[in-house]
């Protein structure tokens, strides 16, 4: 069942965003075969899966079926996603030559380019977003979902910001908390979120996605630190054991892990007990949860 | 007449910009203080400039006074020109060590943060264009179009790459009419064609401020290659000479300097005689087509 909800959704993440990226042949062709590799460097697509299973459970229809055009939508929340792995991976940030187990955009394309694909995927994700299938209104109300959880108040940036700062410091809990919450958390959160407003969600249903969104958000990112410590390169498809090399802010670091497992499993147990008054529509969403904390890579 | 307009439009834009801005205080500092300090480095604000006075022209108010809330429109379109200044001079692209007369972003802040500094204005000025103060769809078709004028296929990502590559080649005129159209031109235009939209113009209206945008797009960058090779670093407040020594695509490479400022002035007629049909409304943006050409910086 769980498995074929990540096929399927993978698949139709996969189609849309080969539908709205520009083709690898289109003048001029660098960049766009940048943004591809990186792009089609074979990712779950956590984010896509999430923000249509999300539109999925709100939805008016009564055969629950995914709301029309929701995957383009997913799209740019991949695109978002993948332009930050870009910068994040570039020698002047975690200088990374690995990905999901390939070369980095760098590595392949050169700094340069490699800036401005992120950049372009930023670009593109909001000209998808312009166009989306929901109502204007519903519309811009994604667009600032999503660009306030990218942001740097308590978004994407500014927790890449503060991780980079924490870098070879003990950290405190509040900082590492921040770090997770606003680079991983914010964008996992505007992803379900904004499935919910696209289907049309009620003002009530919109805030229990949010809470589900930053509990498997948070628990996601300490998974994430777990696996860098116990897990190799060659199971994760990315350097492993770099959190600890630069002396970064985790929870393994801070608590250890099996302390840091068992706040994870806290945290996806508070996510589906937000998601009961869904009743089974929220099913699929709950098993998502578990997934993330039981992933091995 | 005209110094009024640039005075009171610059003073507008940068109020908007003080405003929507995180401010330098907010945490994570680091980077509001970076972002602050490329946006609030002296530049002369056309991009907002010509946003407004397009806005202006084209309301359906007798007045002719500024709509209500187009400057965060503007800042918006700042942000945005920014974000590219802060990314085109850093080491792996241009590698600039003054801009506007100061040291550029990643010369203060260290390349990670000025990387992050870019990406967040880019962010930002989604997130202030999903809130102006006009209809959802207005909203919508705004982002649309400042998005693909950004981009990758005729737009400023897409003319950054193209200039990359035509470094150390001798350059056709095909690949430099690229580039210009699409590094600097299709911004310029998409700020009065969404000036326009802004102000609820007609379909009509808005394809003669597209074409008055590409002329003056391309007569703009026309005379900042001249100025690169005539005026001096202190002149211009940014490193001058730097075409020349990248061997890059440039006016007056290939037609010299009194051809290229030729071809500059006819681009200017025609874009004023796109504006006829607005009678003496059309006068500012007229004056702010020749100030363009005329400009020593």
């Amino acid at each position: 069942m769980l498995r074929q909800v990540l096929d399927e959704g993978r698949a139709a993440a996969d189609a849309a965003l080969e539908l709205l990226l520009p083709p690898a042949a289109q003048h001029p062709t660098s960049i766009h075969q940048a943004m591809r590799h990186s792009v089609f460097a074979g990712g779950k697509r956590l984010r896509p899966i999430l923000c249509m299973e999300a539109g999925r459970m709100t939805t008016a229809q009564p055969c629950a079926s995914l709301p029309a055009g929701i995957e383009r939508l997913g799209a740019a929340l991949e695109m978002l996603h993948t332009y930050s792995l870009i910068h994040d991976d570039l020698p002047a940030l975690d200088n990374d030559d690995l990905r999901r187990g390939r070369p980095t955009c760098h590595k392949v394309f050169g700094e340069a380019v490699a800036i401005l694909a992120g950049d372009a995927l930023q670009t593109q994700a909001y000209e998808v977003l312009a166009q989306i299938q929901c109502p204007s209104d519903a519309r811009v109300s994604i667009i600032r979902e999503i660009a306030h959880a990218t942001g740097t108040i308590d978004g994407m940036i500014g927790g890449q910001v503060v991780d980079l700062e924490a870098e070879h410091k003990r950290p405190d809990l509040a900082t590492l908390e921040y770090i997770h919450r606003s680079k991983t958390a914010a964008l996992l959160t505007a992803s379900v979120v904004s499935g919910g407003i696209y289907s049309g969600a009620s003002g009530e249903a919109i805030e229990n996605l949010r809470v589900y969104g930053q509990s498997i958000g948070l628990a996601f990112q300490i998974v994430d630190d777990v696996l860098d410590v116990t897990q190799s390169s060659e199971q994760l498809g990315k350097t492993a054991g770099k959190d600890t090399a630069a002396e970064k802010a985790t929870y393994p670091a801070l608590f250890g892990v099996e302390e840091s497992l068992r706040r994870a499993d806290a945290l996806i147990v508070k996510a589906c007990a937000q998601l009961d008054s869904f009743g089974e529509r929220a099913d699929t969403l709950k098993e998502l949860a578990r997934f993330l904390v039981a992933r091995k890579s």
